[in-house]
Parts: C-alpha cells; structure tokens; sequence
C-alpha cells in the first residue's frame, strides 16, 4: 500500500511478544495487531524502542515484519524502524525489511560513533535514496545520545529526504519549531513519541502520536486524538491526565534492581498479559524480569484506570 | 589457536581499509596486517572502533574476519569485536566471528537500551555462555555511554566470564582498580586503550595496550612496550611523547565540518595511506572526508615523527 | 506586602541594565520595571538567571532589590532570587534580599556539590525553615545539573516547604505531573519558565509563566495568559507562535565566539536598548559583546515581531 | 610571603572542622594544620572543594584564611580558592582571601552559566589583572561541568595569567599534555588533584599533587612523593596502592541514602575524627552525615591502612 500522505492519527510502536524462550510468539503478536486495528489505531510502527528492536535478531525482526504485514495486508500501513548505528548496516535493514512488506522505515541518527550534524543529514539523505519507502526520522536522544536539530529535520523535509518525524526527544519546544516549520510542508507527517502531552502536542499542530502506552490502552489514544481533533479540549485533558496516571506503571520495576527498559518494557508486556492479549510476559536478554509484587502494581495501574 | 594467557604487549585495533566505492579493500587489510605483524605486535584486534566496526556491515565484518584469520594462519592470536546493542544481536556477531576464525571476541556493555549493572553483568554471563573463544570486555563509554564499574570487572574476571578487559574509558583510576585487584586472577589480560598513557598503564601495572595509533606506527609501541618491561622508565617516557605528539594527527578534522570518528578514522587512514600500507584513504558513509589541507597537516605530522 | 495565593500571570524575571563600565543602572532598571509594570505584568521577579545574578555582586545584588522594590511600592509582589551553592550561602541571601523588600525568595537545588534528592529536600526545608518570606523552587538543570524531581517537588509543596515552583527545565511531562498532583494543594503556584511553551503550559493548568523574553515583549505575554484564560485557544496559539518567532533572537550570537548566556542575555539586552527601554545593552563579564551584525539581526527580530 | 616558584610537592587541600551547630571549629582547624605541617608537606590550600568551600558564608570562609594565615605565618604558602559563579563574583573572593593573607588563589572555570572557552579565557585574565597573587586555575568538571581545555590552560600560562594549574578533571592523558606543554614555561606549577595516580603523575612530570587525602595521611603522600623524585617507582608504587586502597572509605555512605559529597568529605572528617586530629566530624548543611556503622567501615580502612 502506499503511505498516506500525511501519516496522521494514533500510531503504536507495536511491542514484541516473547515466547518463554525469548523467540518472537507470533500468534500472540498478531493477536496484539488485531487488539490495536480493532481499537482504531491509524497505522502500525514495528521494531521500534517499544518493540525491544534493539533486542531482536535479524532473523526475529524480519519475522516481525513478515507477519505482521501479511496479517494486516494492507488494512493500515505499517512502518518498520531500521535501527542501527551507521548508513551501510541501516540500508541493509531498510532492504530487509522492505522486502518484507513495511510500507515506511524509520531511522535514527547515528549512534555509538560521535557523529557531527552533517553527517546525520548525509546518514538521512543516503538512506532515503536507498530506500524504495518513505523514511521517518526517529528522534530519541535517550537512545542515541544526539538530538536531531529542528533546523535540520526541516531542511530534511524540505528537499524530500524525510515523509515525517517521530518525536521521543521529550523537547516540546524544538518539536513546536518543527510542527510550525512544517506547515509549509503539507506531506510531512510530525508525530510525538509521548505518551504524556498528546494533546498539548495535537494542540500545536501535530499530526499524531506514537505512544508505546497505546499497546496497553490503544481505546484511550484513539479518543484522546479524536476529542482534541474535535477540538474539545477539556475532554481531552481529561482522557490525556487518565493515560498519564496509567503510564506510571513503567515506574513499578526497582531501580536498584534494573534499568529503565526492564522497567518500562516488562510494564508494557505485564499489562497486555494481564489483559489477556499476549500469552507471556517475558522481555529479551538481558533485561531483568518484573517481580510477582510489581507484577500486582500493574494490575492496580490497569485498575485505577477502568481496564480490568 | 589458543589464546595465551593473559594476552600481552601491543595489540593494534586494525583498521579497515576501504575501496572507493567502500568495499573492504582485502589486499590493504593483508597489507597492514604484515606492516603489523613485521613490526612485532603481540596480537591483532579486528573489528572494533578502530576499524569502523559499527559502520561495517555484517557481511563486509565477516569478510574481514575471514581474510586476515586465514592470512595470519595462528602465527599470532586474532581477536574480533561483536559490537552489537544486546545479547541476542552479540551472540549472532559472536557466532560469525568464531566460525570465521577469531581466537577471542571483544564486547561492550550494551548500548541504544537504558542499562542496570545487573543487566550488563548478566549480559557478558550470556554471550561468555554461548561463546566457543574467551570474551574480552570492551570499556568504552564514549560509545555506549555506559561505564564499566570496576567491581563488575572484577567479579566477572573472578568467575571466569571474562578473559580481560580493553579499557578506553580514559579514566586510569579506575582501571587501576581493575589491574590491582586482577592480581590475583593470573590469566585475566588487562589492557589499555589509550594511545597516550600506555608507560602509565604498564607502569602501574597492566599487560598490555590497544592502541588506535598503533595502525600508524607499530614500531614505536612495540618499542615503548618493551622499554617499560626493561623498566627504562625515562626512555619509554621520551617514546611515549613521541607517540602523544604524533597522535595530535587525530585532530586535524575541523570539528565544524565533520566528528570526532571522522576527524580520527580519517587521519589514520590518511596517515597508512601517505605511509604507502594502504590503496585509498576513503572512511565509511556518512563519514566526511579529510580536505587535501588536513592530509597535509597529516603528513607534517608523520614528518615531525620521523616516520617519512 | 502578602504574597498572593497562588502567584499567577505574566513574572518576567527582570533584566539587570548595566552601565558601560558593569555597575548597575538604577534608572534604567527602573524604566524596565515601569515598561513592565505599564504592559500589565502580574509581579516582578529579581536576580534571576535572566537577571545575570550569577554575575552580580553581593552589592549589586542588594542594590537591585531595594531599588526595585523601593520603586514598586507593594503595587505588585517582587520575588527574589538567592542562588548559591548550598544552603548556609543561601540562607545569606535570603537575609539579605529579605530585608531589602523581596516577597518571596526564589531558590535553586544545591549545585558545584553532587547531590541526592534526600539532600536537595533538605536544603528546601532548611532555606524554608529560615526564611521570613514564601519559597519557590527554580527548577534549572542546565544551570545546577540537577532536575527536582516531580514527586519531590510535591512532597514539599505539600508540607508547606514551598510556595510554588518555576520549572525551567523544559520537560513538560514532569512539569505536568506536578501541575496536576498540586491541583489538591491551592495555594502552590506552578510556573513555566518557558518562553515557547506558554500556551501548552497553561492549557495543561499552570498558573502562570516566567519568560525572559517577557523583559522584551511584555505586551504580548500579557494577551498570551488573557487569551488562554480566556479559552481562546486558537488565538492564544497564534500570539504564541510570534513569540516563538521573536525568541528566536537568542541565537544571533556566533556560537564560535560565544557561549549561549552571552547570546541570550545580549540579545534581550539589545532589544531593550533597540527599542528605547534601556540606556546600554551591556552584559557583566566574562560574557562576551555581540557585534553590530548581530545587533542588526535583533532589529529584524523586533521588526518581525511588529515591536519597531 | 612569596609563593615559591613553580609550587611543587604535596598540597593538601585543608579540610574546614566545623562545631555540632556548624560554625568554624578553629582549634581544630588550627590542630589539622599542624598536623600536615608536622608531616611535612609543602602548601596549604584551604578554601577547595575538600574544604566545603562550597557550603561556607563568606564569613567562614574569611575566618578560614584568616586563622590558617595567622597561624602558619609564613612558614608555607597559603593557597585559598576564590570560588563562585564568574568574574566579578570571583573578584570580590580574591580581595576578601588575599586581605586575609592568601598567598594564591585557585580559581574554576564559571559555572552555573553557560561559557564559551573564550569567556573563560576572558575570565581569568580578568580575575589575575584583578588579583594582587598569583592565580592557579582549578579544572574540576564534576563541580563546574566544563573541562579547561589544555591548550587554553597553557597559552594562560604562556602569556602569565596563570602560575598553575590544579587538575581533578580525572583525565591524565589531557593533563600530560599540559604538563609537557609547561615544561617551556618553568614557573609554571602542574598539579594533579587525584589521590589515586600520585605516582603516575609524577613520572609523567607532574610538580605535585593536592590529594583531599592527603588530610587523613599527610604523611603517606609526603612519602610517596620523596619515593617519586628518588626514581623509586616500585616502592612509589606499593605506597600508592597502599593509599588507593584507604581512598576506598570515601565509598562507605550509602548512595540510596547521601550523595558523593556527604560521602566523601564525611569520609575525610571522620577518618580525622578517628585519629584525634579534629574535635567534631559534622558535615556542612545539607549534607548527610554518615551513620554509626558507616563510621565503624572507616574506622577498619584507617586500620587497614596502618593508620591506628
């Protein structure tokens, strides 16, 4: 299928469901496809942070997008994150996973290497002349240590290099630079990554969200982007301070035990086994497991917030 | 081969030298493998920073392997990186590189992801699991952003996940820590990263260095290793600055222009390439290239050492 | 005079105009107040980051209280800043600022020392528990290198610790959680310290907003909080955008010549004295001038702007 | 008295004992003095980081100087450090210490604002044009999040702004190249802050050393230095690992519970508490003070160590 133009509306970075030996449980990842299709989801991000893409194999990340784009055939578009450190090792997964059917990739900067701004933008411009899709910028600094300047995701759009950005800076202000720079861009899709200011996001002129929250609640986002596009604000607050209670389940795991991603991610899956979508809970190596006792934090998070 | 016990002395991380067209120029590689090995290096390092592992891709990372492996034939141990984010995508790197011939394998804390001690802990467990050669930590948060905790080293040396450690963190206290408390664990390698300090290292007692540098001028670090081991302490003095004044080469790079890999890998490069060991200068996408002025500058550079 | 409960509105943290040879100009610090105070500000807030107190003396610092508060006359409430490193420093401040008329005192976490949040709440309470006048806490890690954290900073708000809090920290999703959890505490005032982000911040419930490009544009930050007030959203977006387009005259400054204090605070500083408000756009050492180009490019700021 | 030219040897930097209320324990302080004086070091530093600098009132640190001078009355050279935010606030530093009989002052870079290495620069030649004693610039990016960059400390040093340099950055390779580069400039002094790499420093030609250590076993380092200029680096060596391994005791404060201050300079009083030197070991607010059990930890490194 062909990417809309612009990419708009509720977009999940789809987690990875996990066997108990850690190898992709397809079953139960389309089962978490079909949960967030039927919830009204307006598109698919695969093999993003959220997806534990830094985790899975060549062979599990092409297993992924295989199964996932045959499952939704077309249905809504799916986008596939072509993460890893420089230019040659990103096109060959650009090449990979294209072949398996993503409808768009979404790339980072460069990242374990220190990488000047010019070279990010020649990393962008090399990667969207090797990609028969729409290239996505991926902004996460959390991760690869390097904020993509507003100036340059501009230029980047401006000369057709890059159909969108996806957002997980956390900088509300630089991503308002590149929402109001690209209203003279009409196909260039914005798009937060936050879970927590979806609608102070919508309210500036964003076209959408990626909020790895909305595996667990994908009804909430989809209202949230449909009561701020409606322009009822207060409603939308309202459903937004809902959501942002419920995320402070990604805080549940011990810091003095794991790091962020065992927390957040192991949150993520603890909630969608709870609800019944996905068979096993289990995170990728060497993330360390939630305890039975977080494990019940989650199910009052899911509680407090009218899912169980 | 075995891997002696603990690894010695001056093992160069090799670089890769590149075709125009930035494919693995196999007859260079030969090339500065003999320029190393005539010199008296003690072992080789391939695929890591130096080498432009993170810009290599996974084919092209086992060609290398494969070509110098069979050159050197067991005439010295070769060592290989499996720089990757996370244990399943290291233990496909550590597969690669062992069936293609590496005597050990080099790995680093994982990057891209938010990690706990406890999880990189369990991560060097996992990938030493599943590892046929001895695994050597690879400290370098300048790329991963993650620091090796001295302790950590030290309880995975003890139980024997970990044959030795590469430190290039630049922080000599704590690797002092590493080499004190390595001690009493007689075949665990500690060696230094830096170009700069390693009379330093040796003198407080590590067994050996990895120098980038060393690409450029093996004679010297071979000769400054064996003045430390003779306790000539003045002598390997003058050596070493001599080797710190020629490694100002690796700031030639405008840093308005391009980054710190380009700036550093470039002038090695540029520097095999004006010592005739190497055909083509070129560094991998998107690195920028050095302007004809900065391969002069190189060129003083190599004069001002005597090596032209 | 009482501080009102909460503070609320437009609190531009006050410029300090010097004189050419870096002593303060009271009368042109005067002018600003009034300039300030005429477009319709809510109250005043000295010896910010805004106000160089960084780079003032204790004498300076002293003077620019008793001045402005001299001057003001309990018409609205003059908050001032005492930032030092720790508590004992701080609690001379507060001393001194108090009983020069400030009404509030404004004070950051602990910085030079490495601190723990259990230290940081100390400091707040200890500062509290000594000071004759409310306290707000100055959340501004790119200044101390510490973020308050959000469940901190309501731990203290709750226990009357503090009055309310400016968050310049530019993370609105931890700005959120504290401007929703102090919605059961009324009389805790929550800030953004902001320029770009003023409509977003009160659109999610702040109180008010802080901006240091209010010292250039009073006016408009004035109409921004009527307009959000209002529920005028559409309008307040737009306000707010010719806001974030004048904001862009911090960046004027060379970045090779200069840091982006000597930048920011130059460029208010040029705009005051551009459009009549102060005698000398001089900043206090070792900031570095802007050059008559760039004092040119702020021309075009104020006459984009409609502010000539 | 005149400072000796370059300042060479062992250079405490003087610990500040304080009352159970926090005020200047002045016998005690004056007891430390002897103390060091008597185990033959060759300057005093008061005023520095290991001496709560950051926590004293302006008039602490006045009586600090004051009674040191007074007492040691010119028998060594007192360095006092002029600590604050930037240039005029550093001035009015210098006047107060040099008027109560400073012999040098030690200055960082700014801090708390954001500069450019030009205005830093600019700042000490400011601060030396300004200063009636000779200024020794202090590099400690952990306190002021800037590191010196080698060739600005030595072009200070070339056209005489500074007479020193007082590195704790942590990075010897960056410090070798300052104290190669001074080895043209002989009234230059280089001086390592690490307590850890005494030894290495000064093979590589350090001056000397102002290890916050050196408190608690002044005469150690005063060994170890003599041990250094003898070219006796393999007993240097032993007496180094013998004061590394004490150094461990600035470790014992629970991180869960106090930052790295409270834990260190806790560390440093107790251990002078324990051996009778000073008369309280109380930290200054808001430090955590360590617990009975973290006090019985040092007592063991103390005996550990030999030092009861």
């Amino acid at each position: 299928m062909t990417l809309s133009t612009p990419l708009t509306g509720v977009v999940p970075p789809v987690c990875t469901p996990l066997t108990p030996d850690r190898e992709v449980d397809v079953p139960s990842l389309l089962g978490l496809v079909d949960h967030l299709v039927d919830a009204g989801v307006d598109a698919l991000f695969v093999l993003g942070s959220s997806s534990e893409a830094a985790y899975l194999t060549d062979g599990q990340r092409r297993l992924v997008v295989e199964s996932v784009a045959a499952h939704v055939a077309g249905r809504l578009p799916v986008l596939a994150g072509a993460i890893d450190m420089t230019t040659p090792r990103v096109l060959d997964h650009v090449r990979a996973v294209t072949s398996a059917g993503a409808d768009a990739v979404v790339v980072t900067a460069p990242f374990y290497t220190r990488t000047h701004p010019a070279e990010i933008a020649r990393h962008f411009r090399l990667v969207a002349q090797g990609s028969p899709v729409p290239v996505i910028a991926y902004d996460i600094p959390v991760a690869v240590h390097t904020k993509l300047p507003a100036d340059l995701v501009l230029a980047l759009a401006a000369d057709g290099t890059l159909a969108g950005l996806k957002d997980s800076s956390g900088d509300l202000a630089a991503f308002r630079e590149v929402v109001t720079g690209a209203r003279a861009l009409p196909g260039f899709s914005v798009l937060t990554g936050s879970e927590l200011l979806v609608d102070a996001a919508l309210a500036l002129g964003a076209d959408g969200a990626v909020p790895g929250l909305a595996n667990v609640d994908p009804h909430g986002y989809v209202r949230l982007v449909r009561l701020c596009r409606a322009g009822d604000w207060e409603r939308a607050r309202a459903e937004q301070e809902r959501l942002c209670a419920l995320f402070g389940l990604v805080g549940v795991g011990d810091p003095a035990r794991m790091g962020g991603s065992s927390s957040a991610l192991g949150a993520f899956k603890a909630a969608l086994h709870l609800r019944g979508v996905i068979d096993c809970p289990a995170t990728a190596e060497p993330q360390v497991p939630l305890s039975p006792e977080e494990v019940e934090r989650i199910a009052e998070y899911l509680a407090a917030a009218g899912l169980r």
